[in-house]
């Protein structure tokens, strides 16, 4: 690697940033069964303490996620200052209309008007609480769908989201963008009402730009070509960001960069060769995973590390090789110069750029060493775990 | 269709065993939400009084499968008699070595000896339970699996998983079957340590001739040919049963013949071609659904009138003249000797078969008429409905 | 169905047009074999033979696609007359980038100018030929794509579609549309530069309104709920067609319905319920199939036939008790009037409808009863039958 | 890695042996295509030539197995000689019963005993051509399979089958194993007779302890997990061998390694876990891939240098440490270790393997540098290129 590639992918490592979702701090499982953990926090204050440790510890998570109502407390502003106290901030408002009985047939696309109208009511709510806490992203998952053949009319439910969708972005501050995310399938199996990017991209082109895709990348049918998707997305002006993951089969919601580290480094490749790596692209990286069996801190910490090694990976691409080689037709050529990078062990980088950055070149073993596993065990015995619906 | 055949359709319809489920009665749903229902049981014994009721109006479905510990009373005997009275028995004991801390990792493949010991000891009394019910069938699904490559060693998983069926299968009364049921994923997310029939087969093949594969329709990877395997299955002597349900994507659990009717019908052709559907075949066929919209007791209804539907038109097919066409290599030919059968609109014979054993012939509109629905809504107001942990 | 049900559907499938594709009369096959027929045609011409020989059986096929080169005769004005001599006309042109060696590293997309330039000038010759046929579509199926990872830049090779498309539908005449097809994979394995209905989608909506959405029903990712995706183009107006085969695991190009008859009769209900089974609707109904295994004609008649029961179907739903279902949220209810509709055997309607317009009330019968399977293979046994390719 | 680990590690690696297959060195394509290339062997000594310049080159690929008709010749010792001349020896036999027309149904498994008679033959011939190659491996492949339901008897082809491979495998010298593939699909499209890993060990099992699964990395369900299945076989005994190469979607026959380079390293993993990466343990490395874009010998090369890689990093996994977290239930300790390896650059050690071995440290570098495919361009450009059906 020449020495201009080597400067950016240092300067761009140091100032990427990746979001943690305040929900992956707390309890998570399938539905047959959650598994307790020691050290859960109880509060949403307790989640931005173990966000900031995370963020102390890579120095490159300073936000983290909320979930409504999950994280809903009596005075945001608060928890706003008290995330600032602690070297974070606020980040993506995400509204949770799938969790009440209310919503077993839907919460927008909803056939009773009344439901839709509650629902619509929550997602402004969720776009008041973004004003509060400063966020600029509002990232809508709907989980409406329907589970048998002419449960529903498809048409008419679109209908009825574009509506909906449309009073909540215009109600929306002009620093707010709409992410709408799609999901191939669960919690319903036979119709989602956005179960693929061409759904969410058709319906951000009616709302207006600052509607964009969020792409979950644990939610495409098996076999979808992700990084293929990225870049028409990026080429429309669309992607609004990404919520990472791993899936072998549904959405299965392990560390990102587990289930198949190549296309992680495929993904991060698109994403640097349309320039969404420079930290004002306005393409947000973002972090959605349910720990059903791994501890939940450094479970996050190691996929903060796989997204950096990927990063890292897709920063070393040669691509004035590889792009000679592309308009060449040199089929094994071009092949071979991206190879190189994926091949490359990035880890002695990633460290040095730590310890840059005054931090650990190893966060998982600080984190280990530091105690505060221990500390939260300890602290956090009494009371009630939060958790999904908690 | 000539008279033999006819004859013949009417003789096996009548006689036709269709097991429902005791978990199917109670609240069940996604990972992201239960949504409660009214008139939900709230004990064993309601569960067998929604049984009786679907027994009562369909009059193919005499027995209920029972779920340890979810079903578990002090005295099963009395619980048998109480079926009993209601005209129903007790069926498959499915034991459940999935919903405690300690199965984290896993049950009988679990790395810790402890909590295989437990697990083996919860197999052993479901033997025992099976004994004192009377039941002849013990379905055994191990939830087993790993998220992370590296996670386990697959291979002492399989011995251990081995040397725990070894115990229970010697333990076993000769009356006594152990269905292996496999899935292709969830709740793990890498392996599954039953993941396809052929895992199940290989760990049959070394514990006994009393050990049978268990299909259950929806734990398949996408596209896989289930009539093919149920075939083969077939031929080696080692189907066991079924678990009837539909998926469009992953263990989708909805109704049987709601999401492919066509595919039903193959499979019930194929097991009609082995001379299956004949009461003494040995292979059992139970529903596994959880309904997460609908209603409990009509979803049961339906259910098992779409089985009916699927095994009429598979007794309506001129196997004379398939076997011709298939034989002197007329594709087309052999193709519309079989879809000529799923074409037919059965619902007549049915109605008729249905009237013959005194039966209503519309068996979901006799319930709807018939006021159970409003009873049980009434009745259970108090009290904790059951669901799946419950 | 009550008398008004019953007229309209009568109405629509008297007047309903399928489009037969030229090359499903010549030979076809895997990579593995092209299994030879006899009876094939040897000429364009003799394709034409073969498609009016179906529409004259079933009365509902009165047009024939064509592929070029494959179909290229010296006066294509002639062969239109030679067609409306034998009572069918010459349907939607589908151009052919994909067989020569220049188009190794794609058509359009090539990184090579001159390869593009090539396959423009053979758009713009088959926008010409459209215009010489009075043909209205003109069907683009892109074969480009990319085998491996960095074999070439993504959003590059959708630049350069975007620019040939420009060209090409900026020289159609205005009664001409531009269908744009996307498939899923094949034949090429890594990346297809329009694998998805979004794609297509946002290359047209740059092109014009002109510029519509091609559905081949065996080209989409496993899983896929295509009568979802219809809606949605139907609801933005850009659902320009069909291409009906079935598909069990790829491009497997099976008769149309054999696969999932239910899936099929989704799908013309969600078209039904658009308004698209109008005759001015503007949506064409094509099919697209290669008949490995089976005598091409009568296979031709078989689908025919299929699509036309699953329509039959279609418009037998009870639309009102349909939507008063669906807006109370009674979800067993709703389902169970669309498979009232499904489960109904539409097959002495539609023989009534072809009598009605002087048909026999079996085509397929007719076929084979009528001599013209056995004069093909008598009269063509010379000469180099046609194929793809050829 | 410790002392042992590196020595280990290098003595595997230069004891391995990975067989390339004749067919890879011909022109091959898809269904829509082949794309011709220069240098093409046309016979099949030049096809020896080929293999024995990427053994020349590599140092881990002795021998070449053989497509029969495509390879036949007049005198298979003659072709042995030939072979061992250039230092390299003739490897597995693999028959071809689905390119000719009366294969249409199928070969073993055909309805027409004729054909069966003919399928068998040409088995048995190939048994004798093994014999007089020295060939210990009898690869069989069955295209055997239906497009439709109904077409043909599922249960009868099995049992045709296994009267087939029954007469085929007492044939067989002692020293010869018959090793059954299997195929998810393609080149049929409804079933296919052996279309997973749990038919081949049901038909082997029946056949005797010579007769062992064949896997094609290929060939496989979306979301199947590989390594799982591969440890089971080991674990049974009976897994033959492997043809290797990469799947994104169906048998996209691409170079190994090329599409999920993970996965290739895991099933490495479960190789040496099971100690079959020592030299004699019966498990046979072989290619299979067809090249439709990228020039043949070099691919060749770089997939041979992707299972060295995969290898070596399977060799690196520091199995104490991983069993150690394994057995304490250490979710992301076990996985660490295992990606410590994958993350590991190991082309240093192999270039280090390489020069140890007197080889050039980079073998395609020295292909490009050497001349050889210029030499067979040039003269080769005369005659009929080689591919299948040729």
């Amino acid at each position: 690697m020449n020495e201009d590639t080597a400067t950016r992918a240092r300067r761009i490592l140091r100032a990427q940033r990746i979001e943690t979702p305040s929900w992956a701090y707390g309890n998570s499982g399938t539905r047959f069964k959650v598994f307790a953990q020691a050290g859960i926090p109880r509060t949403p204050y307790e989640k931005i303490d173990d966000a900031a440790k995370v963020h102390e510890l890579t120095g490159v998570a300073p936000s983290i996620a909320l979930h409504i109502p999950w994280d809903r407390v009596d005075d945001f502003g608060a928890l706003a200052r008290y995330a600032a106290d602690r070297g974070i901030a606020l980040g993506a408002i995400n509204p949770n209309v799938f969790q009440e009985d209310d919503y077993r047939l839907g919460s927008v696309c909803n056939p009773d008007p009344a439901v839709r109208r509650k629902a619509v009511d929550h997602l402004l709510e969720c776009v008041e609480i973004g004003r509060a806490t400063g966020s600029r992203v509002l990232s809508v998952w709907l989980a409406d769908g329907t589970n048998y053949a002419g449960q529903d009319d498809i048409r008419a439910r679109q209908d009825r989201m574009g509506e909906a969708l449309r009073e909540v972005y215009d109600r929306m501050p002009e620093s707010m963008r709409l992410l709408l995310e799609y999901k191939f399938f669960e919690p319903h199996f036979y119709t989602m009402d956005v179960p693929d990017w061409g759904t969410s991209f058709a319906q951000c082109l009616r709302l207006g730009e600052r509607a964009q895709v969020l792409v979950d990348t644990g939610h495409h049918a098996p076999g979808t070509n992700i990084e293929f998707l990225v870049t028409i997305l990026l080429r429309e002006g669309r992607l609004g960001g990404f919520h990472f993951n791993s899936r072998n089969y549904a959405d299965d919601d392990l560390l990102v960069g587990a289930a198949d580290p190549f296309q992680l480094f495929r993904i991060l490749h698109e994403i640097e060769g349309a320039g969404a790596l420079e930290p004002d692209s306005g393409v947000e990286f973002m972090l959605d995973q349910c720990h059903n069996l791994e501890p939940k801190v450094p479970a996050m910490i190691r996929s903060i590390m796989n997204v950096q090694e990927a990063t890292a990976k897709a920063l070393l691409v040669d691509r004035a090789r590889l792009g000679q080689a592309q308009v060449s037709g040199d089929v094994l050529g071009a092949h071979a110069v991206l190879m190189d990078a994926f091949s490359t062990d990035v880890r002695p980088l990633l460290a040095d750029v730590r310890r840059d950055a005054g931090l650990d070149p190893d966060p998982l073993a600080a984190y280990h060493r530091g105690g505060y596993q221990q500390r939260i065990e300890e602290e956090r015995a009494g009371g009630a775990a939060m958790g999904w619906g908690a």
